[in-house]
């Protein structure tokens, strides 16, 4: 069996566990599979099985992630991390953090019984959508020490907390700190669908990334005059909607004329909403995210000058409400550099490309350094079942992943660095 | 008493009257008042007294009409109509229809006990706004012999139907023909609130309506890709509401580059709705009138055509729907020269206009030559609690109302004219 053949035959068998674990799910049709439920407990039935027969040790820590140690030639070695979460969207697709804990699952597969001078954890964090609970990354703020009192206190649409949901399945929040331990810790690396157009319309199987975006999302309000639309003539009007138009091609120029940015009216909704009434007011969102915080600070900076200019040309009255502010993740330099080489090795281009949504590597971040390989998605689709990777892109991204190990195994430069906590 | 001040106090007592009969109402607070209601039969009864009082016979005819009979000089002439409608939206303000049946009732209490060469009928119509029904003009329509079966079987949100509201309150739908009878009408004045800003701004008390304006609605849907708003770069869009937003601003340029066009996109819902999500489809509505049909035909096709234009450049797919199309309703030539002659001879500036919401007028325009007059809208406030009307612009339209009798009773043009029926 030539290299070639032998990655796809894995990835064949990647794609039909992660098709196998996307029937493990609360609805009776679609996937769903949030923190500890009952399916998540079978998903970590299922993974164990495969981790235990490659020669790993299985646990689950105090914050339901499962984990797979994979020792290294000699105790005291530090660790390597590897992983992504096993949660889903409601009608999720197959493959969004689950293929990147299947995938490490994988590697280990093809290494055993050969051991590295760091030892392998797989990851499998428990919950990083934000389905359960509305609050994203519970798994991998436990290992950045930050899954505090209110965190546990917080409850599910059922009034279950988040510590409750962890008793019951035999688990006791009182280990969180035992989860949090690092200090081991060479590195975090996340194989994750890019679940965007980019490679895609690049035609490239794989990308690095380099930083996850900054993201700022706020409220915008146009206020008027509702008014009756026959009898109000067009040069007697406050018309909110027609200045919320104006201004919502302002964010589409605004996000065009700046490379890298992007700006995204997601909700519109307004009143008095009648068809033959002048909306008096209108409420809506922006969401604009770039690499860097000064760009993004300095785009939503312009669309509130414009908003003002726009409301006052109008007789409107515009107000603004800042719903998040997340800061840019830069991704570790020497990694990325390390994956870049490593691409280029398997006879691939690498492109570098930002993550314009957030992963569990921006929460690892904090504490250890952390990088991230994105997979092709075809046609960019994504928390839908129609979400998919092409077997051709699984094998690469598999082959890179063994090459990686290898090349950091023989790296000096790697293996003397010392966790961040 | 001088005519001025004579004018003035029936004028606040016909504003006093529509206070008080916006106290006849369904809800506890703010004013509804719909077809045959026990508060919309409180109103008959007191309209009623103050029509008896002024010499009317009064009767309620099968469509729930109210009506008060002032006899002419000789038994055999013919009949002018005066009216209004009587019910009301929601939260209604107090001069909307009512307005006009009062000074109706007001303008017989001013010639009594004078008789003219015509009967004069107030008409205090049943329903004009739809509200209970769905289905607006029900009042009116009995006069041009418009209510049919499927009217009568129509049913309001309690199941009752239009027939079966008509006999609970002792009336008789097969007297319907009765209503209808209009041979001997010679015209209908309707005198209503303007509705709108545009005498406000001209400051001008009347205004002598020409035409009821074309009206089409339609539904016009985008259609594009919902996506991602982090991972999608901007020029892999195809983002619904960005393609909605520059057809709303079509729209907004359309309707103010040709006169008298009035344009709305009064509704807007962009899915799926989340705040990090592409829209992938927006529904919006789309109201255009103007008081020359072609010209609204004009404009929606073009707006049509631009829709095309947009998504083709955007890749997205554009449907439309037709929900209505109203024709233009013109009011009678010569009745408009001798209102705008009697606004004249009042003292007032007349201002010709266009009515850009229907009314009853627009109904019985079908069989009788029919005008109306409008009073202004301090601050063109409708449709609301807040909805007023100027003492001394009512005590206008009640002299004008006068003055335009007695017009008409020397008028051999008009007098000679017969209805249309």
């Amino acid at each position: 069996m030539t290299d070639a053949s032998h990655f796809e035959a894995h990835a064949r068998k990647i794609i039909a566990r992660c098709r196998k674990l996307a029937t493990f799910s609360e609805d009776a049709t679609g996937t769903r599979r949030t923190f500890l439920s009952s399916p998540m407990r079978d998903c970590h039935r299922e993974i164990a099985e495969w981790l235990r027969a490659s020669g790993a040790k299985v646990s689950v820590d105090a914050a339901g992630n499962l984990r797979g140690f994979y020792a290294a030639t000699e105790a005291a070695a530090p660790r390597l991390l590897i992983g992504s979460h096993l949660d889903t969207v409601p009608n999720a697709g197959a493959f969004d953090g689950v293929l990147g804990v299947v995938l490490a699952v994988a590697l280990l597969e093809c290494l055993d019984p050969r051991r590295l001078p760091f030892s392998v954890e797989v990851l499998g964090f428990s919950e990083e959508e934000g389905v359960r609970f509305g609050v994203p990354f519970i798994g991998s703020r436990a290992l950045v020490g930050r899954v505090d009192e209110e965190l546990l206190n917080r409850r599910d649409g059922n009034g279950v907390s988040v510590g409750e949901a962890i008793r019951v399945v035999g688990l006791n929040p009182a280990d969180m700190p035992q989860a949090a331990r690092t200090d081991d810790v060479l590195a975090f690396l996340e194989f994750h669908i890019e679940q965007g157009p980019v490679l895609d319309a690049l035609e490239r199987p794989l990308g690095v990334v380099e930083a996850i975006v900054a993201q700022t999302r706020e409220e915008f309000r146009f206020a008027g005059q509702a008014n009756h639309a026959g009898t109000t003539p067009m040069h007697l009007r406050h018309d909110a909607l027609a200045g919320a138009a104006e201004w919502m091609a302002a964010v589409e120029r605004t996000a065009r004329s700046r490379p890298g940015l992007v700006a995204t009216v997601g909700q519109v909704e307004a009143k008095p909403g009648a068809v033959n009434v002048i909306p008096g007011t209108v409420r809506m969102t922006l969401d604009v995210r770039h690499r860097s915080p000064e760009t993004c600070a300095d785009a939503v900076d312009s669309l509130s000058k414009e908003a003002k200019q726009i409301a006052d040309r109008r007789g409107l009255e515009v107000t603004e409400r800042r719903l998040l502010e997340q800061k840019a993740v830069p991704m570790d330099d020497f990694l990325v550099g390390q994956i870049e080489k490593t691409i280029r090795g398997i006879g691939c281009d690498p492109h570098r490309m930002t993550s314009g949504a957030g992963h569990d590597a921006m929460i690892l971040a904090e504490k250890v350094p952390a990088a991230m390989i994105f997979l092709r998605s075809p046609g960019g689709i994504s928390h839908d079942p129609a979400e998919s990777v092409l077997d051709e892109d699984v094998a690469k991204a598999l082959e890179c992943g063994l090459c990686l190990l290898d090349q950091l195994a023989r790296s000096s430069e790697f293996l003397k660095r010392t966790c961040r906590a």
